[in-house]
């Protein structure tokens, strides 16, 4: 079952349950190149903004109140998810997005004749460029739902999320305060440090990394909308722009304001670039995060074996006691994908020409999968992991007690030399310092005990 | 509608229309993060290495003929596609694939149990560990259908689609053997070349990056299975390995072996990182290609002109005669995301710790999407740009004649410091080299036109 | 000629006429890895940092007056970039930087030594690491000297440079204000704008350039110093943090602060994962404007010709006319290195191990490097090419006018339909707009005059 | 002190004692760009090269012999690195390596004049163009040096320390063939293999990592020689490209063929991409093996500590024992570098333009550095490292006992079920396996003696 459309090249057959036209049409032949679609908050961003354009024409006195009522109902119907089936393009496709930007004309047009009790496929009474379009050109309106996706999926989806995970951090930093535990650089044993302390590193990591996100959104939530074709702003009204800007904010309950320079709007995506490149510093930290998180964890005997991870599924049907810390691996994955979406963006962003940057929907691709994958890998990784380390305390005592650097306790009593012959005496024979210390007959027990205190070497001297 | 599955963990409920078990159903839980699933691909080659696993087990006779038929037929299912839709579980989980490979058990355990008249979900008579896993681990499994997806999909797409490709630039190149234009280095006008010779360029690239695609296939042929749980081969009976390679070599046509060392195979995936550096260099030359081609035939009155591409949708309703070089800009965005997986790639192959390597999915996932990515626009790049190019033989003739470089022709017959004023006359005033010639009354229009011979200029001298 | 120095190690020959002591020349040994020393830029802040830890310590009245006086004169050397011959270390060594940091305590204990009048290498009066390393650690040392650097070069080198890159072409797009000329999307002809308006789209490209930089300078400030070897501040007096920090920013004149979390200031480098990120936007955005800049100024006559270039070198002994872009090719070649830098930035920041980042020398090295790079790059693009633009209005003008894009401008006139005849008939016999509408008989030459203003066009209406 | 020299541009003056001429002088002042100057292999390849097409052009009856044999000579003292101080250019310059090509021509030029008694400065009688640079262009010779250059540092360093860090790794694991260990899977204990099996994984990836490096010499021993300017050849004689690639053969002792195709040749540098990627590879293979070792090494109370790596520099003043594996520090650092060098190589490779890649210098310098910090750091790390670690065999073996995953052995004497009981209360409690298993009445201690044996796991049933 189809009906006919047609753009300028001619007809072509579109089937029946479809809202989209020529255009699409054409261009799920032209391009069958791998299967990833236009991201949903992108699309839903195009019916944000088709319209708040409507209802801006309308205002002007340029568009018939009756097209536009129509307009804007069908986009809303667009800007709540219920058309993206009506979306079926793939991100390898023009580079300025033009046939997504169509595709958006084209079902919103279709579904307002339906509306209105028209013929789909006529384009009438409202016709794909000159009403859902109007006064816009793809060239604006793509890099425009870039921004408004981007915005709205940090702001609803990723600062959310990040918080809550380092929220989930500052509890179990405050709870392993008085943990204290081996420090260790160079993957060797150092002065001893709280759990606690360890924790509140990356604490510190999120919520720098938080700060870096907030950062990125005065860029990108400037709107490229009314620069048209090449920037100029040709074929709109003055005005046009701001008032855009403004109407998405209303339609978003977000803040967006229209480009200071049109020109560089469509010719540069610095704003992805720039934000993707908080995205990768995150991703650098929460690396940093999960690797550690899953070597304190490791074990369960033959490890560092500092914390216990939630077990969430059976890791081996031999095996009892084996937890993989696969939530830690789920997230080190996302961390690796986000930075080789990073190089992807900058590449991209790079090699815009003249007047037009034409990887525009592989920039946007990447930036919203890496911010969609971030926010759900923070939200896995706390409920599934964070919530539920336990810190082993035995264990932790145990090790921190094996140390020979505590010894550094004992330079001020017995001298540098003697402290050295201790450790010396205790590695080569593989004592504890105590034994050590007894053997050489340094100290009693007792001066032991009172002197080598871990507790007095995790912050600096009053 | 459900049914209750059962792991160690305890009993959960799985939708009655789905073949998978407890294990996946788990997993759609704890790993809610993004939605690409595994590629179909790999799905695939799980049901082409259950299948051969269960000819082996009942070979070495240790899996009842009777039992090992039934997940033969229910391994072709899933190896012939027809079960995809039974494995929802996405790339960003557990780091060794081992709740991918549990859907594989546990899709094809439950189908064998339906054809053997069973109850699904209740294990009896083929146990997904037990009898579909026998012999193996996740950590040989998933490894393996990585290798064998690579291979297959190399073999059967990107290899034709880029020798196809390769095919058409010979095509054109011959085709364009006698239209002699300007040559350009560093943007400027430089001594000419045929467009032959210039697409003969692009010839040798793609004949090059074939071969470099071709000279992955021995590391990536190498199969892990037969290394089980450590790379040691715990639990599998001696050559076990050898016959598994043997088998899917059958099965599919290709040649497999087993990797010569199964620690290696296990805990690195240098050839997968091996493999993307080849398709890293291929995207590089394919982005060069494809930048050339698209400058080479901007305008239509305000570029370079040379080349006209074909016009496969509408480019603007309001410039007749626009054509967007739409399918260069596709082309190049896919460069862009290869560049990039090679990056998620490389980071995420670096990063095995001991004996397992546990960034496999990203690194399965990167690989088979730049593979697939390729190939598919390798081909739309060949059918809607490549075989339709036309040499706009008038414009090229007129640039050539207009360069000042074919003074070069001229430095034997009236001196360098002749031919360099020349040169400068026509610079300085805008002219052709012939009418400064004349003007400065060098030599004759006749002369001229015997000596200023381009087709004289585009190879050494005998 | 030599003298015998010492550590924990044993006796080791330096040659006489070096400060460096003992574990300097073991490293020499043990690490010789590439030619690319310490940069300047991080010796010199080693410099700052001793002496401002040496008027700390005396402050806290753990350092003799004298010897302090000593260290400071010599640390002052070491700032002012006298004894740089003297830091001879490669950056692949010690990945807590280690080794440079005894380099600097032992150079300075050294001149210290001979300013007070004894032997060098005797460590008397002046100890390494008992008074010039005194509260300090190399794993809090390194990385506040990499801040120091870092912040310093940001505010005197690249700022500055990037400021004076963005004013050249705020001065060349007031210039071009009026030029009006064709725009290009898709690299197709468009509708027009001014070249005023295009240089206008570079200008915001910078200015946000200047202002990511600026972004990344407040966590750039925050000082490592006082966490000393785990983040606990172990062996440091209370302050001793913030002292430094305020000490350093008088003897700079720049702001620091100490960090407000020292086991993320050891363990992680996300500062400088933020700053590359930064740089590598700028990286983006330069690549673009020296590419648009090189291909406007293509030909010279068989190019786009739109703007001259400086010719600053011979381009070929052949071709009179012929200057090549070399300037853009510097500055592209240099954006390339900084997008490398970025993702060695990124891997090393996000390859942190519980209580330190053992990456720091390469970190240190490549975003100095990119630092210095682009600030020398931006200097050398302004003198030697943006400053010199000149557009080339002549042949501006004659491409707008062979444009058929201006055909758009009529379609109010005569309707679209007939603005399409026209348009096409002068793409299909080479005509100019002017000629196919008269040949059409579709308006007179004063009509087409009147109408077709690309002036006009160059904004929206009122 | 200075002499003038004089180019198209004019006269400039410089230092007496340097053989450079104006066109490199010319390139100091315009591009005054970072301070990393041509690698020297680079410029010893410029030596050879030079001398082959004096030979060459002196057998075609084209060069004077006299002057020839003035050339040759000054060539080689080029080649051997007797002037690499005359060659004082730094990367980022023009985008063909022009300069440098000119700084070789100049070089030789006033070496040859000095030779022959001749004015420095005088062009006579040699030239720096028509005589050194005879049948020659910038746009092939710079590609023709990197080609040379890359193949001799792969033949001479890489390659033996790569095949001496492989071989020293053998020795290893011959030397650990019999030591029993636990084995690791996400990072948690597992089934128990040998260090020797464990090395032998290193020992396969570098023995994969030689192949691939040269499997891609072909490729980079095709020489561009002959194509000059853009590829056509002109200016040289048939042969000249065959006949250069035999002499730099003859004078290497090196196999180099002349390229197939020299408009992809000079246009595209695919081959170094695709060198770059092996050795990314390479780098990943590495920085796995390092990460391991230090992992395995850490200690020496509170890590893995099962080997003991050696220790070649104090690590700490204060801990006897701390043996920091800054080797392998050096060894991650070099392979992060390796891996951003191949961006940056990736990102230039792809940017070529019609006849010309104007990347070269960037992309020479970055896989040159690649090629050198790889082979310097595989040695430093085969002396400093590997061919001194130390088996602990105590820690080793008490690691596998204390490890609960030998209960895998009970499976078929007490079942499943009991086995896990064993684990499950051994893990609750504690205890060893062979505790739980007393305590739980399972078997005797010489049952669990006999039958716990760790050699029977290794490797798989007969």
């Amino acid at each position: 079952m189809s009906r006919i459309e047609s753009d300028a090249f001619g007809e072509i057959e579109v089937a029946s349950d479809k809202y989209w036209g020529a255009q699409s049409q054409r261009s799920l032949g032209n391009f069958d190149i791998g299967d990833i679609k236009m991201p949903e908050p992108l699309v839903k961003a195009f019916g944000i903004l088709k319209k708040a354009a409507a209802i801006i024409n309308e205002e002007y006195g340029i568009l018939d109140p009756k097209l536009s009522k129509a307009i804007q109902q069908a986009a809303s119907e667009v800007a709540e998810g219920k058309l993206t089936a009506h979306f079926p393009l793939v991100i390898y496709q023009t580079g300025s997005g033009t046939q997504s930007n169509m595709n958006a004309n084209e079902v919103i047009s279709n579904r307002s004749i339906e509306l209105l009790g028209g013929e789909m496929g006529s384009k009438k009474p409202v016709h794909p460029n000159d009403h859902v379009n109007m006064s816009q050109s793809s060239n604006d309106t793509f890099p425009t739902v870039m921004h408004i996706a981007a915005v709205v999926e940090v702001y609803r989806h990723l600062l959310p999320e990040l918080t809550n995970l380092r929220d989930a951090f500052q509890k179990k930093s405050d709870e392993f305060a008085d943990i204290i535990k081996i420090g260790r650089t160079h993957l060797q044993d150092a002065t001893p440090l709280t759990l606690g302390q360890e924790f509140s590193g990356y604490v510190q990591q999120l919520t720098n990394g938080i700060k870096r996100v907030e950062a990125v959104l005065p860029n990108l939530s400037c709107l490229a909308q009314g620069g048209t074709a090449v920037g100029t702003g040709l074929n709109t009204r003055k005005g046009f722009d701001v008032k855009v800007a403004q109407e998405v904010s209303k339609l978003t309950g977000l803040e967006f304001k229209t480009a200071p320079n049109k020109f560089e709007a469509l010719a540069a995506h610095d704003a992805f670039v720039e934000a993707s490149g908080a995205l990768n510093t995150l991703a650098a930290s929460l690396f940093k995060i999960a690797n550690d998180i899953r070597y304190l964890g490791s074990g369960p005997r033959c490890g560092y074996g500092e914390l216990s991870l939630p077990e969430n599924e059976p890791g081996s049907s031999i095996m009892p006691g084996k937890v993989n810390p696969t939530q830690c691996e789920a997230m080190t994955m996302v961390c690796a994908q986000v930075m080789g979406n990073n190089t992807t963006i900058t590449f991209a962003g790079a090699s815009g020409q003249f007047e037009l940057n034409v990887f525009k929907p592989v920039i946007a691709y990447n930036l919203l999968s890496s911010i969609r994958l971030l926010g759900d890998a923070a939200k896995s990784f706390r409920l599934h992991c964070v919530e539920g380390i336990i810190a082993n305390k035995e264990k932790i005592e145990k090790t921190l007690h094996e140390s020979l650097m505590l010894v550094t306790a004992l330079n001020p009593k017995i001298g540098y030399d003697n402290a050295s012959k201790v450790a010396k005496n205790a590695h080569k024979k593989g004592l504890t310092l105590k034994e050590s210390c007894l053997e050489l007959n340094m100290l009693t027990e007792e001066e032991f005990n009172e002197w080598v205190r871990p507790e007095k070497m995790i912050g600096p001297k009053d």
